[in-house]
């Protein structure tokens, strides 16, 4: 029997975030429409931060009105704290996801607190959209290694996602937000939280820094992970230029895990022509690790000379 | 305890083969000088092909006689009949390899023979090096999926190589020539010659055409494979242009194995050293996929600023 892999879309939230171009409401339209129409099934719309620390995501409340097969495409939002919250509430919302980073020093940077206020922030957020019949998901994020405190312990990890399935949390979303794990730490971290909380309940966040992502991928479905955030073209930090940190490109996890005999849903031309629109909206060229071989595929198909 | 993973780096041969730009016998002796000051415990360092079907290797012979660190470099030359081998015995090689290509339509176009001639022409070469006193290790060649008549089956590759292991072969090479091989096939394929065989007579080949090899790289240490045959920057076709089909690179290699706990005992920095050398020899960037990472630790050490 074929399984399916769940793609969650992050491209319009962690990619747009990540680039220092302003995209406008229609930019950020025209990339969550090609997304969609190439069959991803959940897409990660935006954030609802402050203006002021993020401009990027200032119209999060405008693009949540306009999004489109809201019948069929789980949207979801990032909210940092219960004003983001209601701001989702407001925008009808159905999904919010809470971040927790698993250190000290990296919650302090990123948004002034402590870890243990973090995790206390991360469960009133949690319990509020409870309340208010939304499904919460918890990042818990730098779950390999943080910029500023090195390797973090796979134990205090497990730790941080307990805390958040006892509070609710209906996912837990490993992240590897520096794109600093390699394929046995996936293996051990997350095989362990499949474990505990059961495939459905647990996704899994690469970005590509070292190369690495797809031998990430490739273990976390052996340990049984079956839902993946990816963004379109690797969106996040390009992946050819140095301090890049890029996510995980759509692309490649579908080409992947398509060629390992798992389904997606989603349609390779529907993404290529997603990479050319969200290409359109950065200025520059975009795409994952199998890039080169999908481009011979074009040149094939349209009976161009193989250089 | 730390296992080691054994490198055969196999850019002098496999590499400079497979590029159009003359390489001489200085320029040789310098990628393989590299190689060897990095630490690499194994090279296959040319092949005994005609001079006339190959001329980038018509200095074979004279290469063999002025290799670096006999003593400790395990070094082989591949053969692809019982000419090349007796070449290879005027050389002192110790070690060969014989090249059967898993499907009939394949070996015609890349020696003339049929299958069934290519597995006789193979089990001859083995037994004349077996009384030479030579190690003969057999490469079974599109062992995943063959240009010309596509998908292979599993089951007549093992066939295969349960021949050349009966023949005397010294270690079977399962070699994803065009770079379509997916984990899955690894696993399964791959898992498969380690039982039969015994990890120690099992090694893997793989090209990065698709931006899989790390992923099928993790996939067979994962099936108990600890032997590669790997290319410093992925020579052998860059990754970057249309129709590339770069072998997987050492350094790519060497980080993602060295990172999950394994020894190789190379030296990322001589491999840089190395990769420097081979980009002066074929005159463009190489570089596997772990190239933005090392940049970038590159420009930490030397206190560049990172852009």
């Amino acid at each position: 029997m074929t399984q399916h892999i769940f793609i969650n879309e992050v491209a319009a939230r962690d990619g747009i975030q990540a680039i220092h171009t302003p995209i406008n409401l229609a930019g950020k339209l025209a990339l969550i429409n090609a997304c969609a129409a190439a069959g991803v099934q959940a897409i990660e719309a935006c954030s609802f931060v402050s203006p002021k620390a993020v401009p990027q995501m200032a119209d999060a409340d405008e693009l949540f009105a306009q999004l489109p097969d809201t019948d069929r495409i789980q949207y979801s939002a990032l909210v940092p704290n219960l004003r983001g919250l209601e701001r989702a509430r407001a925008a009808a919302v159905q999904e919010i996801a809470v971040v927790l980073c698993a250190t000290d020093t990296m919650n302090l940077r990123n948004i002034g607190l402590s870890l243990a206020q973090t995790i206390a922030m991360c469960i009133d957020t949690i319990h509020a959209a409870e309340q208010y019949g939304m499904r919460a998901k918890a990042y818990v994020s730098v779950a390999f290694e943080c910029p500023y405190e090195g390797l973090v312990q796979a134990s205090s990890v497990l730790d941080l996602c307990d805390r958040m399935i006892q509070a609710g949390a209906s996912e837990i979303v490993i992240a590897d937000t520096i794109g600093a794990a390699n394929p046995r730490q996936v293996k051990d971290l997350i095989g362990e939280c499949v474990k505990r909380y059961g495939a459905q309940r647990v996704s899994a966040h690469f970005h590509d820094t070292r190369g690495f992502a797809l031998a990430n991928v490739w273990s976390a479905l052996e340990v049984g992970v079956r839902k993946f955030d990816t963004s379109i073209g690797g969106l996040g930090g390009c992946p050819f230029a140095p301090g890049a940190a890029g996510n995980v490109a759509t692309e490649d996890v579908v080409l992947l895990t398509e060629q390992c005999g798992f389904s997606t849903g989603i349609d390779i031309a529907g993404l290529r022509q997603a990479i050319r629109v969200a290409e359109g909206l950065v200025g520059y060229p975009l795409g994952g690790r199998t890039r080169a071989w999908l481009d011979v595929q074009d040149k094939k198909q349209t009976g161009q000379k193989l250089s």
